[in-house]
């Protein structure tokens, strides 16, 4: 099959995204026709007021990718914006695009939502006021969904129980009303972004496309827009069907999904030393407050970490001695940090390999490039013809 | 100055077209350095669903242009879409625009209006019922603007009474409501189109751009969207001045606006027969029902087209003669059809002859492409260096 998938350049890797993308992909590359793309276009949709590392993030994310396993002999590496063709199709299926599929996209108002909880949270903190976080995401969260509009009112009522502060409270609705929180993504761009989601999809006529299950709607609206295309004039795309990847369990070092924004990610660049500080900070079984008190596993974040990255012997050693109180915490986080180091080691190598042979890299990226215009000309071709376009 | 302007390939162009646009350009070709483009991008926003005459459709309005005097060795005549580069600025802009700023664009509601009221018309005409246009369209435009969503309730209220029976006026209102008529153009494409056009213009740095009155929100959201740029990143843009074109007073053959969908035009490529015919239908002033009656020129369209295709001294003889009872009205057209294919006969012939040459065409516009696609690349080597991209 064509697989067709992108990641935004927007920094270096964590295992968060080893375990939810790239595996993935390592199993893919030997299977299937594999076009893995850097989507520094779309890193534009909401990140286009700074772009002072986006080269570099292009490139940190190509070293990522071939550190892990992605191997250029099997996978075409592309960068988005290298092939014109996307930015051609995007405007010819834009035009055929209905508005209200896009204004259906849950994405937009997701990360609006985010982006208020993240600004409430902050400044809640930056008055020394304790944040539940849970709570204080649930009232966000029922101000953006429990009406068709954004509820301001019902947030301030919320705001003031929860922060016992009528003018704190108010503060707060007044910036996220007045200020520009959130309005940088209201821009065509960003709006549009499925459709040129939906062109890079479809111009390598892609079978199918590893989604994790909030990017389901995006692979309805390309499937969508191929169909409409098709109906309207040729027959030239091929619906890709959604291979669905598990949200990966691995959280990050405090508990919470693993996120850069919650500085709780073990990056694959992280060095032998940061990855033993970040093991040994990590939270255990709570109730565990001394060793003599026998551990939980099943609560326990290092414990699930064990799973991944620790021989299934030892992981079973690990449960039993630590239900049995004849293992510490700390013991037990410094076999974690040796075998994630060996996990990560060769990775960590050929980062340090590549990061020095940038001609390389260079050589890489343009191969996959050339590769990747080739099928998209192509596609193109057809997609003009069918249109009874002239160029 | 640098000059951009373009027109859509929707057919061949008539006389409002030429003192509209063309004649305008025929100046501006002789002391600036025109950009003229075909803009069938544009055309895809309103025209996506019927492609199959866009590639007749260009070379008729090349000939079109060439024919009239538009001269290839002075200006650079091109297809937008043989032009890729115009769709990457678009993709690169659409980033940084925000949406209220294309919600503000009066065009969408102005071209939906026209739509319906073209509907209700046609209706009414094909139950047999005599409309005044000029009513007809009030209501209509009351329906769309005197609230701030289309007022149904009204417009259906009002058809009662303009038409007297309830049933038409409900089920003019039904299919409008839930019928097709305007649905085509609520797309991504159109919605974007002054972001198509801001990149069609800012990527040539145009210093003006000639426009009717109503294209003056587009340049402005031009203007604007360089504006933004130039502050986002770096100073790349221009941004472009409106050289406003006064509307042509040259009206339609039965003294409404020339349009093609009111069957009133008279067209460049006309033959000979085809205009002796056009004019000799044409309205004259209705009070002068006989030729003893004198006629009043200040209300006769024929008189108005005498301005424009009769010598200065016949024109004033022809006042003089009508005036006084001395010419009738068929003498009067049939001077009028002789001047005005006077002036069309070097232009149908050079169209004879271009119709005959479509090597000769080819070569135009594959040069025009060639010397647009150099600056245009040029202008988006600063644009992606301005911005930190990497290709």
């Amino acid at each position: 099959m064509v697989i067709v998938s992108g990641m935004r350049p927007t920094g270096k890797l964590h295992l968060g995204h080893y375990f939810g993308v790239i595996k993935n992909w390592l199993n893919l590359q030997n299977t299937d026709e594999c076009f893995f793309f850097v989507a520094d276009w779309h890193a534009l949709t909401n990140k286009y007021k700074d772009t002072k590392d986006l080269k570099d993030n292009i490139y940190d994310l190509v070293i990522d990718w071939i550190s892990s396993g992605i191997d250029p002999s099997k996978s075409t590496i592309f960068v988005q914006s290298a092939v014109k063709e996307h930015a051609e199709l995007t405007l010819l299926l834009g035009m055929i695009t209905p508005k209200s599929w896009l204004e259906l996209n849950p994405s937009y108002k997701d990360l609006k939502f985010n982006l208020f909880f993240q600004y409430v949270r902050d400044f809640l903190l930056g008055k020394n006021i304790k944040v539940d976080e849970d709570k204080l995401r649930q009232i966000v969260y029922d101000t953006f969904y429990h009406k068709k509009d954004i509820d301001f009112e019902y947030l301030e009522k919320s705001l003031m129980d929860f922060s016992a502060s009528d003018n704190i409270s108010k503060e707060i609705v007044f910036n996220l009303k007045e200020g520009d929180i959130g309005k940088d993504i209201d821009t065509f761009g960003f709006f549009g972004y499925p459709v040129l989601m939906a062109a890079d999809i479809l111009i390598y006529k892609a079978q199918a496309v590893p989604v994790g299950e909030d990017q389901l709607p995006h692979i309805e609206i390309t499937r969508e827009i191929g169909r409409r295309f098709n109906h309207l004039y040729k027959p030239v795309f091929i619906e890709p069907k959604a291979l669905l990847t598990e949200s990966p369990k691995l959280l990050g070092t405090d508990g919470r999904k693993m996120s850069k924004s919650y500085g709780n990610t073990i990056a694959l660049s992280d060095s032998e030393e940061e990855v033993n500080k970040k093991v040994l900070s990590m939270k255990t079984d709570t109730q565990r407050i001394k060793k003599s008190i026998p551990g939980r596993p099943e609560v326990c974040n290092v414990y699930t970490y064990h799973t991944y990255f620790t021989d299934k012997n030892t992981v079973e050693e690990i449960y039993q001695k630590c239900t049995t109180a004849q293992i510490g915490c700390i013991e037990c986080k410094k076999i974690l940090a040796e075998n994630l180091n060996r996990f990560l080691t060769p990775i960590r190598e050929k980062r340090r390999e590549l990061e020095k042979d940038k001609e390389y890299l260079d050589k890489i990226i343009i191969q996959g490039n050339e590769k990747a215009r080739e099928v998209a000309k192509k596609t193109m071709k057809e997609v003009k013809e069918a249109m009874g376009l002239m160029f």
